[in-house]
This record gives structure tokens, sequence and C-alpha cells, in this order.
């Protein structure tokens, strides 16, 4: 009798979330993504931000949506289209991927974006303060390709240059510099394509919210040097992580770049303004970190600081940086709300307890969370919405 | 007894054919292609021009490489990876893609470019000639995305320009335009990105083969007029492709953005000279048709005509354009090899016929065929480097 009692309030208790989960209530007005290739239909989001994909695959077992690390399988449709849609995402740029039969592929309907390593798909979910990154008609500046030789790595390299609105007709005009980095597994194409920095810019210049300035964005990207390998007799030893990230070290390269290439290459090319008091570093996540070893490594050479995501700086930072205190007007340390709820976050110490720090010591800062998102590119534009008004102000 | 040898011959028969199959040697000198994303060693082109491809897909049932309208069954391995090759292909670059279970998706491995109407994979193969479009160590032009808000279509568009090498620092040199278009189902970005046009430049202008020029690179794409539906006792009518192609007025639109907005706009925005004798149009396929229309109805505007694989200029077409013999200083038609050997390249009349009638009359003429390449990029690609050197001599 209890074993049948058991059995009943097992099956019942199958049944219930079976029905629960046949009743989430998806709202039915999904629009076409602002980042599909033209004239795609799907991808599609609708208002609670959930993604629906489609593609046909007559052949497949199995296709699933790939987004947010969690995948959700499509179902499939008597012709072998399959559809389906994701959890609600946050608001802003997300890179997703499909999975057919096991194989994870672009879809063939988003454009592409250069992140995690793989240009792949990407896509938009709406959100409340999108007019602030909007294509509109208002002065442009122009997103230039930059070719040139790298002495320093022996190698051809490119990196993308913003030029406000009008550099070419003010041809008396010197301006200051932002050298703005991507984070890992990102490179030089990030801030403009899914950053869309050169919109932002271009809109904060027409409201007369920001000064105009050059921006910079260079491929940072930071190869592990080759470490000899263990004699045989040490294999078994596990290869430990430093205890302190970065290792001491690892963005000595990029700096070398910066400070013998990019710069020299651009203050050469570009009617800058070459001086230290109108050249600013910023970066997101990777390119934050980048950021802080290389101004607090030469806090003779720049004047504004700037990390999305990306660490923060000390008492300790500024204590071990002469120079550092006296000559930088400004240090932007922002974050995405869901990554300071990250016990993680406090990787070099508790951002913004060390941003308090060093204002009580009488650094010029500004702390921004953006609201409801994540280690994400909604951060960073929201980041650099915040931290370009402040720029070569003095 | 007879049908015993019947069916025996039918055996042995059947036997050789899967013999000979697999006796197709292939040259195992595979490289990858430099078209890959960063890191990648998959898709690989051998010396033959095969190209090889790999993908992991563990639960499909079947995976193809799609090329040169082919598709190419791949093979699997025990840990679920696909492996496979194509026939040789052109030297040069191709559009493919991957079918998996059925569904088409871009290569994961591949970079990717605007083709065939949509953002695919893209491979190249080696070609004896690739030095005149490789990246070198010499002074580099620019490729601006620039921003602009049309008149004439209501909306905001972008084109990019090639600005030549020094053009930031020679600042009361005022440069020629070449006003040059992409084909069907190709967009702005056609040319720089699969068409290397800067590099060709950039290395035609460090050997001193061709004067400094700037390029312009818009968005062409024509969409068919929307027709009135026919009334519903015409539907059986089955709708005729008009006679002559393209049809009266197809390129009327994208003409009146070439000389109302695109022009002007170039004009108001680079040291340009601004002046007919110093303005060539040209184009690729659909682009050269543009190109001859736009030119034809417009000969007081431009002063060089290129067409490539885009059919050519008759006799009967510079009699109806009136000034067109006498302004045009240079008529310059190509094709690939293998193009010329389709009985349909005579659209408009046979174009190495044509072009030796008009010379006749007097015009100056360049007729070039690229070798064994067809209706691709490597055949557009040797197009312009055989183009740019005759722009802008007089």
């Amino acid at each position: 009798m209890k074993k049948k009692l058991l059995l009943s309030i097992l099956f019942f208790g199958i049944i219930k979330i079976f029905l629960a989960q046949s009743q989430i209530k998806v709202i039915e007005d999904f629009k076409p993504s602002t980042a599909n290739q033209p004239g795609n239909e799907y991808p599609m989001v609708n208002s609670e931000g959930r993604v629906r994909v489609q593609i046909s695959a007559p052949e497949a077992k199995k296709v699933q949506l790939d987004i947010g690390a969690v995948k959700y399988d499509l179902i499939r449709d008597e012709n072998g289209v399959w559809t389906g849609e994701s959890a609600p995402q946050d608001v802003g740029f997300h890179y997703y991927q499909l999975n057919i039969d096991g194989a994870s592929v672009p879809d063939p309907n988003s454009l592409y974006f250069y992140g995690a390593g793989r240009w792949g798909s990407g896509i938009e979910v709406h959100a409340e303060d999108e007019e602030f990154y909007a294509l509109k008609n208002v002065a442009h500046g122009q997103v230039r390709e930059h070719i040139y030789f790298s002495k320093t790595n022996s190698s051809m390299r490119r990196c993308f240059v913003y030029t406000p609105p009008n550099y070419d007709k003010n041809t008396e005009t010197r301006y200051p510099v932002l050298y703005l980095q991507h984070g890992g597994g990102e490179d030089e194409t990030g801030w403009s394509n899914q950053g869309k920095v050169n919109l932002i810019m271009d809109n904060l210049i027409a409201e007369g919210k920001a000064k105009p300035f050059i921006i910079v964005m260079d491929n940072g990207t930071w190869r592990m040097p080759k470490r000899e390998k263990p004699a045989p007799q040490d294999t078994a030893k596990k290869e430990e992580r430093p205890k302190t990230w970065p290792p001491k070290g690892w963005a000595d390269n990029f700096m070398k770049t910066m400070l013998e290439d990019i710069i020299p290459v651009i203050d050469t090319n570009y009617r800058t303004i070459a001086d230290p008091k109108h050249r600013a570093m910023a970066g997101l996540s990777m390119g934050g970190m980048q950021t802080r070893i290389i101004t607090l490594a030469n806090p003779d050479k720049f004047s504004y600081v700037g990390m999305f995501s990306g660490g923060s700086i000390s008492l300790e930072d500024i204590n071990n940086s002469p120079g550092f205190k006296e000559n930088i007007k400004l240090v932007f340390i922002s974050y995405g709300s869901r990554e300071l709820e990250n016990p993680r976050i406090g990787l070099w110490g508790d951002p913004k307890l060390n941003t308090e720090e060093i204002t009580k010591a009488g650094m010029n800062t500004h702390f921004y969370v953006s609201p409801l998102t994540a280690h994400e590119w909604q951060s960073w534009r929201r980041g650099f919405y915040q931290f370009a008004p402040l720029l070569f102000n003095d």
C-alpha cells in the first residue's frame, strides 16, 4: 500500500513538472535582432530577452542553441526546420552558436564578431538605453584600418583608429588620444564592431557631452611565453598556476609594443597632442589588466586610466608607482552589477573599496556599476559612455 | 550462362569503378589557408588546389564540403571528426560552406566574407602571382568606414574609402577618385576584404606603377522594383524575363545615389580633384553593368571606365551616348578565361569584338583576360591590377 502511494506521488510529481515546463509562457512579440545579416528574419528576440533561432537541418537528430553557457533544444517541424528559444538574456550584446548533431557552428543568419577566440554569431537584446549607441543622423567620425610595421615584433600589425567628426576639415586642430583595449579572446575589431564605440562617441560629441578625441584600438592578445619542457622526472608535478594573477611579466610584450610601436606610429600619422596630459589608456577585462600594469609602470606617459571589468587600482599599487598619484588625473573603474555578486571579483581586493581608498588618498576617481549586466559588452558600452565625458577636460 | 556473364561483368565493372575512385592520388602537401581564423590548421589547401576541411560532428550522419557548386562527402573517424577534400579549385579566393545533416552553415574555422547574399566562409588557393596582393612592408594606405546620410534614400549609408599612403601627410595634395563597385550578392566590404584592393594599390604605388588615387566602395545592391500583382485571371501567364538584361531603369536608383549623394559626399570630405578628368568608375559583374549604364548616361562626369566580368561597351552604346567618345579616356574590359568559354558571355555582344570595334572607332581601350580563372575574385584582383596603372596618367 505504502509503495503504491509512493509510486503515485512520484507519478503525479513527474506530471506536474512536465506541465510546469510546458506552461512556460513565452511572450510572442519577437522581432529580428539588429545584429542579423541583411534581410534575415531570424534570430529574433522578444521583450523578455528570449532569443529564438531557426535553421533548416532536415537530416539532423538534435539541434541546440548555445547561449550564455546553456544549451537549449530546438524543435523540428515536418519540413526539417528547427526552431527554439533561450531563457531571457540580459540586455545588450551576446555571443552564441548553434550545435547541430554535435558540431558547434555559427548561425548562418547572424552577423559575426570576434570573441571567445573565434569569429562567431552575436545577438542584440533590446535595451531601454540603447539610444546612446544607436546609429543616428549626426556628424560621424571614421574608423580607419591602419596597417603598420612593428619593430618590436618584426611583423606587420594593424590597429583601428577612430577619428572624430570633421577631423579632415579641422586641419589645424590637434586631438588627445585614448588607447582602448579589448578583452581576452577578442581583438582589435571588438570595440568598434560589438562595442559600437564610434557611434557612442559620435552621439556624445553631437550632444556636446564629450570632447572630440582619437581612439586607437590595437591587438593586445597575450600568448603565454613558451616554457622549457620539464625534465621527464618532473612530469608528475602538476604545473601550478601563479598565485598572483596576472603573473609578473605577462604584459611586458604588449607594453613594449604600446610604447615603442603603437604610440609613436599614432603620433607620427595623426594630428595628436603628443604629450602625457593628452593621452589616456583604458581597456575591458584583460585590456583593463593591461591598462593597470602599463599605466602603473609608466605614470609619466598617461593622464587618464580606465578599467572596465578588469580589476582596480589599490593604495599599494599607487605607493609602488612613484608619480602615479601626481600625474594621473582620473582613475575610472566600472563593472556590471552581476559581476560584483561574484565573490571572485576581489582578485586584487574589492574594486569599490580599493577605489574608495585611493580617493581618500587624494586621487580623482569614478566608480560605475552597470545595472543588471554581467561580464559582457553592455557593461563595457555603458562603462565607456560614462568614461568618455570625463576625459581631457583640464 | 549469358545472365551469369552479364552479372560478372557488372560485378567487375563496379569493383573497377570503386578501385579507380579510391586510387585518386591526393598530394599530401596541404597547408592552412591564409583566410583561416587566427591559429587554425583547417581548412587546408594543397598544391593541386584541393580544399580539405575538418569538423567535429560526433552525432552527424552526413557532412559535406560545398564548394564551386559541388558537394563532397567527408569521412568520419572514430572520434566523430569529419575530414575530406574537394577536387582541385582554380587559384585565388572562393566562397564555400559546410553541410551538416542538411544544414548549410559556415565553416567555424574560416574567416567570413560577404558574397552570394550572405556572410560565409572563404578560402584562398595559392596562386603563382599572389605577390601582387600580398601584405608587405611598404607604405600603406588606409581603408576608412565612412558613414553618411543619403538624401536620395532618406537613410544612413556607409561606404569604405581607400586613401593612399601619406594622404594625411601630403595635406596640400589633391587626388583623383575611382568609384569601384562590387558584384551581385556582395556589398561595400567585398573589394577590400576578399578583393584586397588596398594591398594591390599599396604594392602598385610602392613600385611606382600606379598614381596614388582615392577609391570609394559603396553598396550598389539593387532590389527589383515592386511590381503590381497581376490580376487573378493573369496568374496563369508566366512572367517573362525582359529580353534585354538589365531591363531599362534598373540602375536608376543607384545612379541617383551615386550622382547626388556619393560623389558630393566624397568631394566634400576628401581632398579630391573634383572634376570629370579625375574621376573614374569601375565595377565587377553587376557593378560593371552599373558602370556601363551610369557612365554611358553621364559621359560628362567620368573619364575612365572599367568593367570586370560585367559586359562591354559596343559601337551602338557609344553612338547613343553623345560625348562618350570624346570624353572617356579609357574603356577597360576584362574577363576570366573560363568565362569566355561560356557561350552566354555575349549578352551584349562578344566583349572582345565590341572592344575591337570601339577601338577602331577611335577609343582608347584595354582588353584583359585572366588566365585559367572564372567569374571569381582572382579574375577581378588581376583585372584591377591591370586597370589601376592605366588611370589618371594624362
